[in-house]
């Protein structure tokens, strides 16, 4: 979920642009206003009509080809052959709901849940990662017996009224749940954390002082709902361990840790096959969608079946397509993919290259203020100087707007949309870098001309 | 969804059958019980392992045939080639959220929302019914201010936190929004009209009665949330025209009307493509799932653009997977698959042709207290007595088992358990009846027997 501060400028700039756009790019522009209606909202002043997919590329409607550097659902790839197959055999075959037995299921839910901790020892299927998420607060209130949740400050988790309302990120006009309070994420590039002596034992302060103002409030504490990478706070990866000691602080005060893996899952973060794995600690609940199906609508909740049993023994849960055949025929072929091509492997390296290659880019350029991440999860800040750490809003989004015109898609996150969120399918390779960095170096270069 | 009466008491009659169970059967099903939890619920005391399906039929691993009169969301027929070639082709080619250009979405949304009244002009995508309702409370308390949604007494509507609330189906454990209205369904059989005129003024009048009261609580009023056929209160489609005295009191009273189409909609009732067209009445909103994808998750939300506007100004939205070019191929071959195939039609002569055989089998059937539906949607309501009209729940629940032994796959609705809702797909021919027949005829018997 890109920022608020991002659509509704990609979207302002679009309308003061529009005479630029060719003839069909303003007839498919105009009928999604009339048929979609307002909340549908495209990237870009000059949005992209795409019309294929393959690997770590896109091609639009003249054939021009795209580095995607953002799109985190097809993580195998685009059109990865094995999940096309694996589709298409059991469509043909069977498509039902879950109330006739059915293998593959099963299969695949011990293969998923060997990926996990064992202490996570039951998964759910549902749809997208709202579901995941809605159903994994009602299970943490159910079985804590409280109600109240903390989020990092510009935290998304999804569309239902129950997850817009634990999304801060959706801005003032989406009220938070009146139980819901915030804290900010594990901001090592801007967090005042000396005096605690990590990053860590400051977010873990933090955390501790949202339950201790629950408590006075009369707020009964229900715990902790972060998206482990922090994607839309701005990307904190931080070192190893860094979550363990938030994850203390939650237990001891009788929390639960609901790990949203919808973004970092799937060995995006390349350590570990979870996001939260890097830091050696286990959640009580673990929600995943976005890659899980490589674009077909799965999602999962995995969590403690003590934890689970204090909801499901007593509230009725259905999900029509949730756990369908062909749906996990789709997840199936993305777990075997994943292994097969050793993607997590690939992502470890080959983000760690692509971060080699930012690092010594900022030598040249100090409004590049930090250079973060973990895997194929990449932020870049832009400052406007690198002393006073001041976001460069407006530049990130002339740096964004002008990598599109070099055929590089990416996008921003952060409260103030400065940061670049560089996210490309694993099928992204170290030949893939050049591109990536040329682009980037000329919008950079341009947006400093054109914006001093 | 079954009624929490089916629901449970199916379960504790397996446990006590385990014994007759096969040991992949008992294998299987001891396996969803530690890896999926509580939450997963199985048909029958003898649970079907399915493995295959085409048009109106299923195959379990022992290649045994079934007559699938129940499954509504592979509503054109299991496995249909058209869908599976749409898929096929589209998953091979791209898929990708909406926040670039895609011809495909805008195309279908156009042709979709010909089917519906020109009144109801924009539409936006999701991936679930929880997800369309969800969202549509949401809308239809942004554009009336107010909160209280009036809802039938046995409605589901989702497994949101959201919809959960709004679905008294779900049975005491899950607690009503505080906002929230019980009226009785349009029950013809049942509920005492003929003072009001008719059923419908009966049940517009029911509606008031709980508009007066929130006035009274305090609780401003948002509008009326409706499956159109009330298939978990019992299948009620009435009369044509029933509907519109309640969507008049509802205008009246300044609320809206959500109509849920998530079991009706997509032509299953035959006079009809939606299941409030037989009515001549216009939604302010309308919900759809199921059948819109034939098993692919999609679902979507229309409604009025003034409607709309008042939630989607305001508030972001996004669905990652929601309106992808692959669920939409698989809704345009099924929206191309109803017309070609004249599904519509024939869901209305071949529905009509099982309810004169079910209305025949009533001279037999003491206990066969009604016959009712529309289309491909009928409900048998069965009575201990024709003359007490008291729900005959055991012997529903011993029929459709003894229906499920002669392969014939079905099941209960309405708060008694004790209405055999037949729901086949619309492949469903006039050459199944006989099958159909049959084995309802000699369950009936059989049970009858051995529970007198
Ligand atoms: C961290 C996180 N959680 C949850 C969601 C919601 O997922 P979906 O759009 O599939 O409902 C998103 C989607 O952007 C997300 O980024
Ligand atoms: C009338 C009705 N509305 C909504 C839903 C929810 O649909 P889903 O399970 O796709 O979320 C159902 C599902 O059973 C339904 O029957």
């Amino acid at each position: 979920m890109p920022t608020r501060s991002t659509i509704m400028d990609t979207n302002s700039f679009r309308a003061e642009h529009a005479d630029a756009l060719d003839d069909v790019t303003r007839e498919l522009t105009a009928k999604r206003e009339a048929l979609l209606g307002a909340s549908y909202r495209l990237f870009y002043r000059n949005p992209v009509h795409v019309v294929r997919g393959q690997g770590a590329y896109l091609w639009d409607a003249s054939g021009r080809k795209y580095l995607d550097v953002y799109n985190n659902v097809p993580s195998v790839g685009h059109a990865h052959p094995a999940v096309v197959a694996a589709v298409s055999a059991q469509m043909a075959t069977l498509n039902t709901h879950t109330r006739y037995l059915h293998g593959s299921v099963l299969a695949y839910a011990e293969d998923l849940l060997s990926t996990l901790p064992g202490e996570l020892d039951q998964i759910m299927f549902m749809c997208t990662g709202s579901e995941a998420n809605d159903l994994a607060i009602r299970v943490a209130r159910a079985y804590t017996g409280g109600t109240g949740i903390i989020l990092t400050s510009e935290a998304y988790h999804g569309n239902t009224e129950l997850t817009s309302a634990h999304s801060p990120a959706l801005g003032s006009s989406q009220p938070l749940d009146p139980a819901a309070r915030l804290v900010s994420p594990p901001d090592g590039y801007r967090a005042d954390w000396a005096a605690d002596g990590s990053v860590g034992q400051w977010f873990a302060a933090r955390v501790q002082e949202q339950i201790d103002a629950m408590r006075e409030q009369g707020v009964p504490f229900a715990g902790l709902l972060i998206d482990s990478v922090f994607s839309s706070d701005g990307v904190f990866t931080g070192e190893p361990g860094m979550l363990a000691p938030a994850f203390d602080v939650v237990h001891r005060n009788g929390g639960v840790v609901i790990a949203d893996e919808v973004q970092p899952g799937f060995a995006r973060t390349g350590d570990a096959f979870w996001g939260f794995g890097r830091h050696g600690v286990v959640p009580d609940i673990v929600t995943m969608g976005k890659p899980m199906g490589a674009g077909m609508p799965i999602s999962g909740m995995a969590a403690k079946r003590e934890v689970l049993e204090a909801f499901s023994l007593k509230v009725p849960y259905f999900n029509t397509f949730g756990g369908n055949p062909v749906s996990i025929a789709a997840a199936q072929a993305v777990l075997d993919t994943i292994r097969g091509e050793a993607l997590q492997e690939r992502a470890r390296t080959v983000g760690a290259e692509l971060r080699a290659s930012l690092t010594a880019l900022a030598d040249r350029f100090d409004v590049i203020g930090d250079v973060r991440g973990a895997g194929q999860f990449t932020g870049l800040e832009l400052v406007t100087s690198r002393s006073t750490k001041q976001p460069a809003t407006a530049l990130a989004l002339d740096v964004i707007e002008g990598m599109r015109e070099r055929g590089v898609l990416t996008s921003v996150a952060g409260p103030s949309g400065n940061i670049l969120k560089l996210r490309p399918t694993l099928a992204f390779q170290s030949g893939d870098i050049d591109w990536l960095m040329e682009s980037l170096t000329d919008a950079l270069v341009q947006a400093l001309e054109t914006r001093p």
